[in-house]
């Protein structure tokens, strides 16, 4: 039986976290939709661009002093890898972050800007790679998602849109490796119990609505997860995650590319804000869903997108 | 004598407009200096995209309810546009708005998009034609910035800065009718009197640096000031703008159109901010000034620019 993150847990990373992260405001998108009143939530406003910090800073902030002394560990070639740098830096201890060689070099480039030690590994050796240094170096590893303090982290969001927007009806929020829907869900879930809180996937990364429907982890070869533009979004949920999901989540829905790359020009046009497809999919999800006509929070969870690609996207039609 | 506008004045448009408006944060900018703190105040995501709605609620919520009755009217092809016809729709009453004809449709169809009676005139005769539209309406005149409550409304982002960053060392505001950088003044003034408060304007249209260097409005042809980039910043002050500006700034820098279009490329690819050339200057503008070691706060003013300006900037080189 595995243990859940609380509310009590979010409420102690929220006071932990205060000084490191931006309050970000929920934005009112008229826009969206013309009767129903729809705010987003700007995660893509963070430092480092996404709301994994929340996570890093949540979990490096929770670890005994001399524990963190001796730096800290991840594997990921994305947001994580940016926010435990940051974090690290933040806190003045070494962090060793894997990733696969062929990452994009801008963004090991970005990780490498905030002080980290890149570490480039084959695909699919990640996670042995970054348990070797735990061991050499004596780090601690903060993983993406499966950890109860990371997952802690990023439930203050939902914390911040109970807080602003009490008669929230339906919260959106995008699924990856389910971190930020297990934190996000367990807060509405406890302050606004009447709120639906719904999961959003790429069709072509939809592991977790498969899972979810067999009630049981599901898995979807990488292969096929990486088929999606959505880079942040091809991860799988862990047992811990999944436990959460299973508990909090009151629907999944799906989206086609087309419609993550219309919500990317959307929230840049009408929203003014620039999104990586990752981020801009619980909007494209907000078009699917037959809901209540209560207020809807949208994530919009972060935007790093290459530079070529945003104006690939936003030059396209639709 | 002009009567100038007071921090009493900002501070009840303060809680005035406070429903209507998003609260925006102090977004960090590390990437924007190594050494010293740099923080953004992202206007462009203020319904409208743009700081102007703060003036528009504050003038219409200091009217006279039955006075208001008779609705409102203003003239601009631009940012006040919108904000004058949202405002008007929030609050019930009629808003007639005079544009000129070659206005991009866009435009006129986001005015309308609100409610609003646009009544497309020849350029040059606006302000007349909206002085007609007062007399045949009985509506009441929201000027762009030509006004204390406008300017008072403005002046609340300097405010909300103060409380934020209350150790701001320098604040860096666009200029064009000097509303904004007026009302901003006014509360850094009055706040932070250490702080400086620096204005920018494109070089193409830098009739208020010429003017302050002169000690009197200096006229500049609109035709010469319509060569920027920057659509917002084309107009020039008012005698009463003026004399805060005489007041308020410490310098006035001036900007190249190339320096606005990286300035603009810099806030989408770092800061995940779409904003207009006009919203960006401020920016570019700290590229510009020798200053003191202390934070400094950078007002993003705007965010609504074409998307098609929009994606071939983004595709430019530096």
């Amino acid at each position: 039986m595995v243990k859940l993150v609380t509310l009590d847990d979010i409420a102690a990373a929220a006071q932990r976290i205060a000084a490191d992260i931006v309050r970000t405001p929920l934005l009112p998108a008229r826009w969206a939709d013309p009767v129903r009143p729809v705010w987003l939530k700007p995660e893509n406003l963070q430092p480092i661009g996404a709301f994994k910090i929340r996570g890093a800073f949540n979990a490096l902030g929770g670890l005994d002093a001399a524990v963190r002394a001796a730096g800290v560990v991840t594997y990921s070639s994305g947001n994580h890898a940016q926010a435990v740098a940051y974090a690290a830096a933040a806190y003045g201890v070494t962090a060793h972050i894997v990733m696969p060689e062929e990452t994009p070099a801008v963004k090991v480039q970005a990780t490498r800007s905030h002080g980290a030690h890149v570490v480039l590994c084959e695909a699919g050796e990640r996670e042995s790679v970054a348990a070797e240094l735990v061991e050499s170096t004596g780090g601690v590893l903060v993983p993406p998602f499966d950890h109860p303090d990371v997952i802690a982290g990023q439930g203050t969001i939902g914390l911040e849109i109970a807080q602003d927007l009490p008669d929230v009806a339906t919260v959106l929020v995008p699924i990856s490796g389910g971190g930020l829907a297990s934190g996000v869900g367990t807060a509405i879930r406890a302050l606004c119990p009447r709120a639906e809180v719904i999961g959003v996937e790429p069709e072509l990364a939809a592991d977790t609505a498969e899972s979810l429907a067999a009630g049981a982890l599901v898995d979807w070869p990488v292969a096929q997860r990486n088929r999606t533009i959505a880079d942040g979004l091809r991860s799988t949920p862990s047992a811990l995650t999944f436990a959460h999901l299973q508990k909090v989540l009151d629907d999944v829905v799906t989206v086609t590319e087309d419609e993550i790359r219309s919500a990317v020009r959307e929230l840049a046009n009408r929203a003014h804000l620039v999104t990586e497809p990752s981020g801009a999919v619980a909007l494209a999800g907000y078009r699917k869903v037959a809901t209540s006509p209560g207020p809807a929070a949208v994530i919009v969870s972060g935007g790093n997108v290459e530079p070529s690609l945003l104006a690939d996207i936003l030059s396209g039609s639709q």
